[in-house]
């Protein structure tokens, strides 16, 4: 990765749309729409293109409808017509298949290429879209969980640092990340627009997609996305949260779309745009890493993810993690988190086992 | 309980104060003063006196140092001078141990009757108070987690049905309880003051105290909370939430304080001061009824509670519930909460399990 | 209004609703329904019955078309069936016009009376009225504005001591008023429920309505309000605010509806129930009183209010005070607001002068 | 300023930190630390370093004791060392005085070059600075108000124009601007990193300062400010606000120090990363424009700014404005806002005048 003989990576700018493969299309749209509040800009009879509300690009999030629930593609917007070119370059001297589109792969996106990356996921680069209107001031169309912006991707991958290498050489800056004293780093977190991050690499069987994040503007939205689920007896969907992060200091949810695939809601981190901002690692132990105040992961939270797919739609092959597991080490009989009570350390919070 | 030759009960206007025995008065204030940010009215070796920030009476919390973490009474104002007399009165009716001292039981309370009540609580009634600084303006005091108020007791208590006749009979009125389709009452919440309770019964081994509520205003406040006993290394002390409960609607929170008392923070409940305000009765199945979120019940919310103490400061034997137990029909392989997932009824909510 | 010679009065719980007069009935629907969020209870060809989130009554505000924009009623729940026979005995007693429907004079109200009182405002008592569902718990028809309480009424009279006697008669208690050195009263706030206030009285020609408030949860609820109606273009609506009032600690908004009658979203007061509460009284000069930001309070929310009408449906003529008005000492060349910049007094806030 | 005979410019990463002269430096130091609970990095007898609560460089704000109020430079952080030989050969070219220190200007700061820029204000880039605790998840000392970054400044020049102009050649871009049908500029607002703006020019008599802003995370926090600030009697010290901004859709405030410098508190503007994110075009007329709801800008908002200084520490001479002013159109019987009230154009808000 960090052969100088690579050619100029494309200038990305940020996360910028996902495209989900969804099995129900009618009850996907309820979850994401009515539910959840995003706006349609575009729809037929196989696809749903969608935004958030402080978007001015075409779409956030596609859901298509197909056989399998997977990832499509994790798209991400590049500063220039020529960085789709200097994408296609790239991963083509990566070795990487790639597929350019002039037309686009999704509508309201122009020229687009798609690969295969290093760590077999399907990112897209695109630069020209269309305009639509950015309804940040569209009070009258605000629900009380207004999702504002997509934030994140959040990728599974068995080997961390190969794929920090990849990402750094890319042009992402890695912002935090989980490690413990042996040298295993469970997880990082990487970003080229000023948050914590664009996308994250965790450790586990991959490819996989863990997660797609969507911003709010304060907790009470948050909030209001959970009320909501309760009051249409629809509180399964909520996986794990609300809470704080300990990484990205951010306030949490994480939702189950009904194909299982998960999306967070997420709120307030901070700005990173400084080219010396510090790391922050955080040691697997500590229990407040992923849950500020220390509330239990769930398990499906670690083990569960989406498919991904190849250029040709079909899902990718699952490579097993090799080295420990986060869970591993955080949850159950052989491991430990330490929860400092008093100065002495516990296997667990207080209270949470019988 | 139904005793028509009662003498009129006494006009309780609403849950006051509590005194609670600590073992550590050091660690204790550190709790409740420098974290949670109640307010010193006064203080000596033995004990601390603490006020919300929008109570004008001396204290809403006593901290005594004693031998043995204790519940030392649960204190009602009443309305007027007689009511005192009456409360008296009442409880000798009704075969209760009372003690009367005019000068009061706490600094800066006056005449004033305590009693063990028929379900073995320390009660007490009084009507005199020193006034204080109602320091709602006080804006320069407040911080992020700012509780406001008193809001509520819960009581451990075997018999349900039992103590809801005693407190009915006493003046209060049900606003809402949790029962299943065999005709037990596993907790119900009584109120005088037209909030969702003054007071709350949950159904297990007592006369034990389950937890002394404060009110917050926002859902931030509780927040904010959290993040400080985060930043603390303190997240131990955080047993159950945050999160929106079925049961009064209201945003919550569960603390343990040093010595294991417990404590909650409470925003959002309804008004409930009309006469006929309609009753809510939830099914022990429904997993929304204590978390609207569905988000799991932790074991020890379940069975760890305070001692209490008779009028000697000794503390009560503890009776078992003979009836079947919240506990035992929601959570583990004999019983289940249904969470509805796509109309299926399912064990536990997704992903909470290995 | 001492005369202990006056029958019982009635056990008043709350202000319950009100009913307004307007003169374009699709136009107020649009802004109480489809702007403010307020939940139709039943509506035919002249009146919408509308009600907050958290009421189970049948309604909380009634609009009836009419030709003249104006004040039909303010309704207060009373305790039992008997205390509509004391009201209406009550009032007979004090010389007033009483009417009583046994019928009810709204849809969903049963027996009723309605009375001119001694101030000439149209008071409503009843008991009786059919329960609906309390929507508190149906987060998927919250707005971001919810509003889940009517909270109170607030009345124009021109001589407050007059009608704090009459109304601390009838049972009301006064929690806060504003006066001045040399005796005056500018205005009072009383309750029966414990808050600040169930009804208000402003000093100024009378009787008129000053407005009705409705009350949320928290503060960005109040925004979220004047967020959308900058989104509607329809900002002209908000008359004052939204801040923090002095009186009540509570967060405020006033806005106009279409005919000019005034209301107020309000959040966040203080517990007022304990019998010995203390009355806080504000000085006439201190610009903290009305707003604590010391921001100026607009003329018209001094001037315009709505007219009243009588039994007959007939608007009530209007006295005009004879004291010194609020606004008269507060704003413009012949009096001031202290300003403490600096411990120095200013006559304005820094800043709003030319 | 469209030679492109020009070098290079720097690469601006973000607006770093302000420099205020203060004339009662223990006065200052209360308002930004005691009040609004700015963090002291370091301090002396005529200087005090602050910073808010996310921030990782040494300072955001500089307090510097003198003779007269004023402000003493605008910080710009730059991408690398090499920036700021570039930063100082671009304004040589331009034909401005530079003076560059390799120990700083600042305690903390490193090699750093001041200049007077073409518009009369004195800028600095720098790039090596020490590095501090960013104290983002020190929860334990946030405050109700807590700022969590410096977010932008904002100038008054004569010429907007001219100096949109010369920012844009140093590399700004900007995202809003306040115009009229007669081709004036009224105001504009320019950014580097991803946000609406790092600086902003405002038309004017200049070159003045008219304010610092930091921003908060959610509303509430802002009007915790406004709280504290009446709580303490320091209410003269609000200015303008809170409200929403048209232009940018933060929620804002502005406070006055103890020498009027004006600090702006801000929160949640929009994403503007993207190399195409659309130009937002205010008419003048638009009363909705400098405030969402419509409130109105009090007159001082338009006329008071701060003096800014030479490099010698001289004020700078004040050049008058000579196109028409946004307050001459907006206020007061020659000009007019537009309120939309049902559709008619009115000359001001409903309510606002006598």
């Amino acid at each position: 990765m960090t052969d100088t003989a690579l050619p100029t990576p494309p200038d990305i700018v940020r996360a910028a749309y996902g495209e989900l493969v969804v099995t129900d299309l009618a009850a996907s749209r309820e979850f994401y729409v009515d539910i959840l509040g995003l706006t349609v800009t575009a729809e037929d009879d196989d696809t749903v293109y969608l935004r958030s509300l402080e978007e001015f690009i075409h779409h956030n999030l596609v859901l298509r409808k197909g056989p399998v629930a997977a990832l499509a593609a994790l798209a991400f917007r590049v500063r220039s017509r020529q960085d789709v070119d200097r994408a296609e370059a790239y991963y083509q001297a990566l070795g990487c298949r790639t597929e350019r589109r002039a037309d686009g792969w999704t509508r309201g996106v122009r020229d687009a290429v798609r690969v295969t990356d290093p760590l077999g996921f399907p990112y897209e680069f695109f630069h020209e879209v269309d305009h639509v209107e950015r309804l940040a001031w569209r009070y009258d169309l605000h629900t009380p969980g207004a999702l504002v912006r997509l934030d994140h991707f959040n990728q599974v991958t068995p080997d961390v640092p190969e794929g920090l290498a990849y990402l750094e050489a890319l042009g992402f800056r890695t912002t935090e990340d989980i490690r413990d004293d042996e040298g295993v780093t469970y997880a990082a977190w990487l970003r080229r627009k000023p948050t914590v991050h664009d996308t994250a690499l965790t450790g586990g069987d991959g490819p996989r997609l863990h997660h797609i994040a969507f911003a709010t503007h304060e907790k009470h939205n948050v909030i209001a996305i959970c009320d909501k689920l309760g009051a249409l007896r629809r509180s399964g969907a909520i996986e794990r949260g609300p809470g704080r992060h300990g990484v990205s200091n951010a306030f949490y949810l994480y939702l189950r779309d009904p194909d299982g695939h998960r999306v967070e809601i997420y709120t307030q981190d901070y700005y990173t745009g400084d080219p010396d901002n510090p790391l922050v690692t955080w040691d697997v132990h500590d229990n407040q890493r992923r849950d500020w105040w220390g509330n239990a992961v769930v398990p499906s939270w670690y083990t569960d993810a989406s498919a991904v797919l190849d250029l040709d739609g079909n899902p990718q092959p699952v490579t097993a993690r090799t080295e420990v597991r986060e869970m591993d080490v955080t949850v159950g009989a052989d491991g430990f988190s330490y929860a400092r009570v008093d100065g002495t350390e516990r296997g667990f919070k207080v209270g949470g086992q019988l």
